[in-house]
């Protein structure tokens, strides 16, 4: 049987030489890190020096494919970015759906290996295997939608294009990459296309992606599909899209609102009403071959943010962030935000996360009008929410402050504001409250990007009905987020939608039925989740490296130490050394977090394991 | 030799019954009319009942090209739209360039009226002849760019696309239609596309445009682009856009400053500052087939209006409304207005004369922080200014009232705000004050569509140097608005670009022969001052139809009776009783206006004349 899905091409642009080499995939380390993520993984890993400054030319971006991307099996969606994070100094993998992904196995690439440093503002034109270095002067400063705009009327308008804003021009830490009405979001992959001065990236392809087995793979995805089917679910889920979760987790105390302050937003029905949504939401969107659909064109029609429109949500971490975090109940206010932050190319969580903790230090009086000039910066005042995005994304004022991350911003600010800097590892949180929902506090604290929800979201203790787990149990939490992260891994390296899997009942096996047809290289649901969690182990190694330890393996004092103070989590705090304990042994990893050296050896990371320092 | 240059056929598309028609083009009106403007007023006087309720589903609206849109030749790049104004109640002629013109062509008509009223939201999509009747529920409530992005990428990415934003959704007296980003902005041709409920028209086709005469085009087309080549002023021109044209008239006085109160802006050199525009302009945009590139890609880096972006501009003419009428120095402000102007579909030069109009009014207590809602409504506040273009375009508060036109809101108002109310016919006056260049009176009192610059700029008393006629003087005046109205009516029946002639000494001569070898038709120069006589006669006898006399060709108090209080204009008025009677007599008008019944056998317009009841 031959080798399908992959394409066997990866393509090295250098940003310093302006030149662009095409290198073999390694089919051996394609096998074992399957794509996307994974391999994103593997060759930033290898080829990336220790300690490199992620804002310095020495670092690399790598947007990456997966043997699924560009084929017919649905949804099957993510192309992946994989850099060093400038705003936690850790591995970034961040994750975009959408068309870009299977475009460019179109154009003829398994990924893009971005290097140096252009010497002015560029951007990259790639068409069925030839790439060409295009001026962006003209699209320095210019927002996402009309930087792509532009960009398809010199290329193609048919181009997919990837781009930065004014955030990552700027530097702002957490500046996502723009692609169509998604983004990469977290941890700044933005910030660091900024630093190479490359504002975006133009594909275009005509090359159709060839599977091993046809008749294998027709028949992996007509499996697939029935599970679509047969999932009311799914089709709920596809109608409304995940801003549904806001009332999910409200319920349970668990929604940050104000900074984290408590897990309880009273406002939660003016916030998300779903009759009232459901009229703003004009269009459903979808990604390259996806059924579902789930992203909703959402545009506001009167009032003071009349005219925002936002394409594919706002998505519930986007509501989390503006909405309950920053005690904001007007919906709108949550579109406009939504809208800046992709028009400037920002982060939704961290931004909102940021002003969230701006607030509360306003509240407290750590922060004065002098400093805010004269911004009643409340919680609740969505027309100083509005103003924060913007002052961020320029880095004017105190959102100069704020750009740089809530971690640093508290240790400049000081008076005790480190107190609340809802972080870890430099990553601002998500819109969980780990008090009431213990294997999140795992999970916020090792993730290999920082205080991260998404890696290996703990479905478990919450979505489900009932949800099989104790939510305030530690017992047993270690072996769930292992497994929930390794799944995770899994079907980013594959680059699935988290999305259906949530809400269908989608197996191992139907993926890895996928992957065998589709590669040619048989491969079993045991298979898949090794992989997964050989992925997971060489973030955990690529962190090692980089000097983290398990001392970084935290949470902010008051998820640790502050009781929830009211509602349905009221009285808890997260146990995090029991749970931690638990989690290293549950991974085969000693107590210091390291990986032990069976463990290696099962998966392979002996070598890799070595170059870090950890086996001699 | 055949006729080449028309397609011959015109599309009626009625959205009432939803039915689409291609009737053939009438070749003699054709000869008589040229096309664009003159063949779209001969339609719309053919075809309209007369008094029918501009905003009635009786009114049409009629998108017309020329024979020379879509050819070889350069800066044939208008496209006509014709429909009876809600603003004015007059005949409404109103233009923009870009690629729509060329398309409308290539997809095969050389015109489409648009009749009817659609049952809901409706967009229509012409390709190659077929017309399909789309569904605009989604896209009503957006912006005019993402509407053009949605429309583009539900029919084709190479769609040109004209559509119209929330303020002709709501009827807002002066809304634009936008076509990419260019506006065909004056008298509220988008607000009868939204009284019809359509959002907008996409097109996209292959035909070619075959001429007559294909050796004698291209010998006229070498000859048009000489002279392109050997103007300097027009590459002067291409470089710096239209904004140049500030400092020409703040020199002698003219420049409308703070609703017309005075005609010198003391901040000109920041508003207008050369060097500093120069780094905001980042790319030269241009239309179908022309060398010049005019336009310029402004964007704003920093400041308040970071993020703010214009296509084109601004333009001389939203720089003015925006800047000196407004009091305005902020040059940033100016394109953040142009901006939204151009995102909700509203006219730049209506929109900043009404804000103007208003300034004036709170200044002078007419009125008062009650009805602004406490906002301090004063000139030079550019905060303000940008918050009251968005309350008009969705007529919020007093933009509820300003939405209906200054003539109509200073009835409402009241207090002798009518004296500073400065329009004609209802149409808000543009950027050159009479007082200082006398012909220019006549321009606004005579326009057909009401008080507009364009139909007729008097280039020769004020952007020649020198001039070759003195500004103050009143003889002749009549005699050089004759000639420049009547060339303005060939260029808009041509569809050639009005900044070429005004700087590039195109005669003629030239469009004749590109007329002749286009169309097969013979045509001398003096046929084409005939046909540009003839169509302006035509606009009068529409006028005369609807009931407008001699004494609707007036001027706004102030420009009479109020001398200009300083600068090199001081002391004048606008004595325009003189300056009609003299410019009726050239016309060949009775004292009433009326044409004479020698004038109408001249120009073949009895039969019209006798439609109007000029003739019995």
């Amino acid at each position: 049987m031959k080798v399908g899905g992959y394409l066997g091409k990866i393509l090295y642009v250098n940003l310093s030489r302006k030149d662009a080499v095409v290198k073999n995939l390694d089919l051996e380390a394609a096998r074992m890190f399957l794509g996307g993520r994974g391999l994103g993984v593997w060759i930033l890993f290898n080829e990336l020096e220790p300690k490199v400054n992620p804002l310095s030319p020495q670092n690399k971006v790598i947007f990456a494919t997966t043997p699924l991307n560009g084929t017919e099996a649905p949804s099957f969606i993510k192309c992946s970015v994989v850099t060093k994070s400038p705003l936690t100094g850790t591995i970034l993998m961040t994750f975009a759906g959408g068309f870009f992904a299977a475009e460019l196995k179109f154009a003829g690439y398994d990924a893009i290996v971005v290097e140096g440093k252009a010497e002015r503002p560029t951007y990259l034109w790639i068409k069925d295997g030839r790439t060409t270095f295009k001026n962006a002067d003209y699209l320095w400063g210019m927002t996402t939608s009309w930087a792509q705009h532009y960009v398809r009327e010199e290329t193609d308008p048919r181009a997919q294009v990837a781009c930065i804003g004014p955030a990552g021009e700027r530097l702002v830490k957490y500046a996502s990459i723009i692609f169509g009405g998604r983004a990469a979001g977290r941890g700044g992959a933005g910030t660091v296309l900024g630093s190479k001065n490359l504002k975006a990236i133009a594909l275009r392809g005509t090359k159709e992606v060839e599977v091993a087995d046809p008749e294998g793979f027709k028949k992996a995805v007509r499996d697939l599909l029935k599970v679509y089917a047969e999932s009311d679910r799914l089709k709920r889920f596809g109608k409304r899209g995940t801003p549904r979760v806001a009332w999910l987790v409200n319920e349970i105390g668990i929604i940050p609102t104000r900074n984290y302050q408590t897990g309880v937003f009273e406002a939660i029905d003016t916030t998300v009403n779903s009759d009232y949504h459901q009229k703003l939401v004009v269009k459903k969107n979808t990604c390259y071959r996806c059924p579902v659909a789930c992203g909703s064109l959402t545009i506001v029609r009167e009032g003071p943010y009349a005219g925002a429109i936002t394409h594919r949500g706002p998505e519930y971490q986007t509501l989390g962030a503006f909405g309950p975090q920053c005690g904001n109940e007007y919906f709108e206010a949550i579109v406009a935000a939504n809208m800046l932050c992709d028009e400037y190319g920002l982060d939704t969580i961290s931004t909102g996360n940021c002003i969230a903790f701006a607030m509360e230090c306003f509240e407290r009086g750590i922060l004065t009008k002098a400093e805010t000039k004269g911004l009643e910066l409340r919680f609740g005042n969505h027309d100083a929410m509005i103003k924060m995005v913007k002052e961020i994304a320029y880095r004017e004022g105190l959102g100069d402050l704020l750009a740089e991350g809530v971690r640093s911003a508290s240790e400049k600010i000081g008076g005790g504001s480190q107190r609340f800097a809802m972080q870890v590892k430099g990553l601002e949180l998500a819109a969980y409250d780990p008090r009431g929902a213990k294997a999140m506090g795992i999970e916020y604290a090792v993730c290999p990007r920082g205080g991260c929800h998404e890696r290996g979201l703990v479905t478990r203790e919450v979505f489900s009905s009932p949800p099989p787990l104790d939510r305030f149990a530690l017992e047993g939490k270690g072996e769930v987020a292992m497994e929930v992260q390794d799944e995770m891994a899994v079907l980013d390296s594959l680059g699935f939608c988290v999305f259906v899997i949530h809400n269908a009942d989608v197996t191992m096996a139907n993926l890895a039925g996928l992957y065998t047809a589709a590669t040619g290289f048989k491969t079993t649901e045991q298979g898949l989740w090794k992989a997964g969690e050989r992925v997971w182990n060489l973030e955990r190694i690529f962190n090692i490296r980089e000097g983290f330890t398990s001392k970084d393996d935290t949470l902010p004092e008051r998820l640790l130490k502050e009781p929830m103070p009211e509602g349905p989590s009221k009285g808890h705090v997260v146990e995090l050394r029991k749970l931690l304990e638990d989690y290293y042994k549950v991974r085969g990893w000693n107590a210091e977090g390291i990986p032990e050296k069976w463990k290696l050896a099962e998966l392979g990371l002996e070598d890799a394991a070595r170059k870090a320092g950890i086996l001699s």
